[in-house]
C-alpha cells in the first residue's frame, strides 16, 4: 500500500495532516479587502493548487463553513461555532463581564478582558461604554501584545527567561509616532508595569487613544488583564492613575474572587 | 498510483475531503461539560480511530487551535480567529451596533442582531443592558428559530416554500411550558409576525425572559431582524407593542439606511 501523500509529508512529523493546515489556510484566506473568493484567487492567497482549494471549498461549502455566490465563495456564520465552543467551555469571559459592565458604567469607558495568545493580546470580554462610537474591537479580535497596555501588564508577569525569548522575537512596528522604537524603550515600560501594578499606553496603538489595564492574579497566577480605553482629550494621566487605577483593580480582585478555584485558559 | 482513502471515500462527491470533516469533529467534540479530552476520549465523541484522533489533535496542537495539559487537550483563543475573520469581513454587526446601543440605552434593555443559518438564528451583534446581569449569549451563539422572537420574524420573511420545508423538518423541543407545541400553533405565531411586522415571543426559551424582535428590511430584501429582551415583570404585552416596537422599527430602519448598496450575509 503506498502512503497517503495527502497525509504525510517530509518536511513536517510523522502525525501531521496535511488537510488540516489547508483547511484553515483557505478559511483565513477570506479577509475584509476580500471577502469574496474565486476558486483561483482562494488557491493563490492560501498557497494551494487549484484543484485543491476546489475541493477544500466544496467540502466546506457541504460542511456550512462557506457558501457558493456563483463563481464566488464567502465565509458563513457557521464559521462562529469553533470560537462560540471555546467561549462557552471557559467560565472566565462569563464571570468578567457583570464586573466589566460595573466599571463600564461607573467610569463611562469600554472595559475588557484579554489573554496572552503567542504575541498577541485576544479579547475574551468586552463590554462598550454607551456614550462612545465603539473601536472595531470584538471578542476574539487580536492585538500585537507589545503595543497594548494589557499586553505590557501580561508580559510582566511572564518568567523572566520566556519574556526575554518574546523580546528577542519581536518585530517592533510603528502604529502611530508615540509607538516605542525599541526594545530597550519596551522593556523599561513592561518592567515599570511589573513594578506598579498596572500599566497606561497612550496612543501607541491608534492616535487619540489610551489603554489602562491591571492583572487579573489567583494567587502567584496571572490569569488575564482587564483594561478600560479611554480618550486622550479627557483625563490627564495623573488623573488616571489616581481615579481609574483603584477602580480597576477591585474589579480585579472581584473577577479573580468569583473566579475561585476554576481552570484558567492561561497561567 | 492508488487513490488516498484519506482524502475520497465512497459516500461522498468525488471533491469530498474528508479530513477537513474530521477536523471540525474534533473541534467540536470539546464542549462545555466536558472542555478537556484525552485522545482517546476524543476519539469517542468525534467518531475516530485513536490513531487518527491523535494525528489531528497533534496536528492542531502544532497549529495553535488546541493545546496539551498532560494528557489532556483543549481549545485555545485561536479558534476564535475563523470567526473574527468572519466577522470582519461583515459590515452588518458594525453598522448595527451603534443603533443597537442607542436602543439600549434608550430602553435601558439589551438590544441584538440575528441572521438565520439552518434552522437557527445566530447573533452577530449585542450590547447588553448596562443595568442588567446578562444572559449568557455571545455573538455565535445560537438558539433553534422557531423559538425566539427574532427567529419568527425572519421565517416569516421566508419564501413560503421554503417556509414549509422548514417547519416539516421541524423538532419541536419545549424549552418551558410556554413553548408552542405544534407546528399549527408556530405557523400561526409566525404569520402573525408577518402580518403585524413585529413578533413577541415570551417565555418560550427561558422562563421569565420575553423577546420582542422586528425585521431590518432593504426594500425587499429581509437582511437582518433586531430585538430586545426584557424581563417579564417589567411592562406588559400591550404597553410593549405601544412604546418598545415603534423604537425597534425606528432602529431597524436607521440600520437599513446605513447598510445601502452593501451586500447582505442572508437575503
Amino acid at each position: 500500500m503506498t502512503q497517503h501523500t495527502d497525509v504525510l509529508d517530509d518536511e513536517n512529523p510523522a502525525y501531521w495532516v496535511k488537510s488540516v493546515e489547508k483547511t484553515f489556510s483557505i478559511l483565513l484566506a477570506f479577509s475584509p479587502d476580500e471577502p469574496r473568493l474565486t476558486i483561483t484567487r482562494a488557491a493563490a492567497k492560501a498557497d494551494l493548487s487549484r484543484a485543491a482549494a476546489r475541493r477544500f471549498l466544496l467540502t466546506l461549502a457541504d460542511l456550512g463553513y462557506v457558501r457558493m455566490d456563483g463563481s464566488y465563495f464567502e465565509l458563513t456564520p457557521r464559521c462562529l461555532d469553533i470560537g462560540a465552543s471555546f467561549l462557552a467551555n471557559l467560565s472566565l469571559p462569563q464571570i468578567a463581564e457583570p464586573h466589566l459592565k460595573d466599571l463600564a458604567v461607573k467610569l463611562n469607558e469600554t472595559a475588557s478582558l484579554c489573554v496572552l495568545d503567542g504575541t498577541d493580546v485576544v479579547y475574551l470580554a468586552r463590554v462598550a461604554a454607551p456614550r462612545l462610537l465603539s473601536v472595531s474591537v470584538n471578542v476574539g479580535t487580536r492585538f500585537p501584545a507589545w503595543a497594548t497596555s494589557m499586553g505590557r501588564v501580561l508580559l510582566a508577569g511572564l518568567p523572566e527567561s520566556v519574556r526575554e525569548d518574546f523580546y528577542a522575537s519581536l518585530n517592533l512596528q510603528q502604529f502611530t509616532h508615540h509607538s516605542v522604537s525599541s526594545i530597550e524603550q519596551l522593556r523599561a515600560e513592561v518592567d515599570r508595569a511589573g513594578r506598579q501594578g498596572f500599566c497606561m499606553v497612550s496612543q501607541e496603538l491608534d492616535d487619540g487613544l489610551r489603554g489602562v489595564a491591571v492583572p487579573v492574579r489567583r494567587g502567584n497566577d496571572l490569569i488575564a488583564a482587564i483594561n478600560v480605553s479611554l480618550q486622550t482629550h479627557r483625563v490627564s494621566e495623573a488623573e488616571i492613575a489616581r481615579t481609574v487605577v483603584p477602580e480597576l483593580q477591585e474589579a480585579a480582585r472581584a473577577i479573580a474572587d468569583d473566579f475561585g478555584g476554576r481552570r484558567a485558559i492561561s497561567a
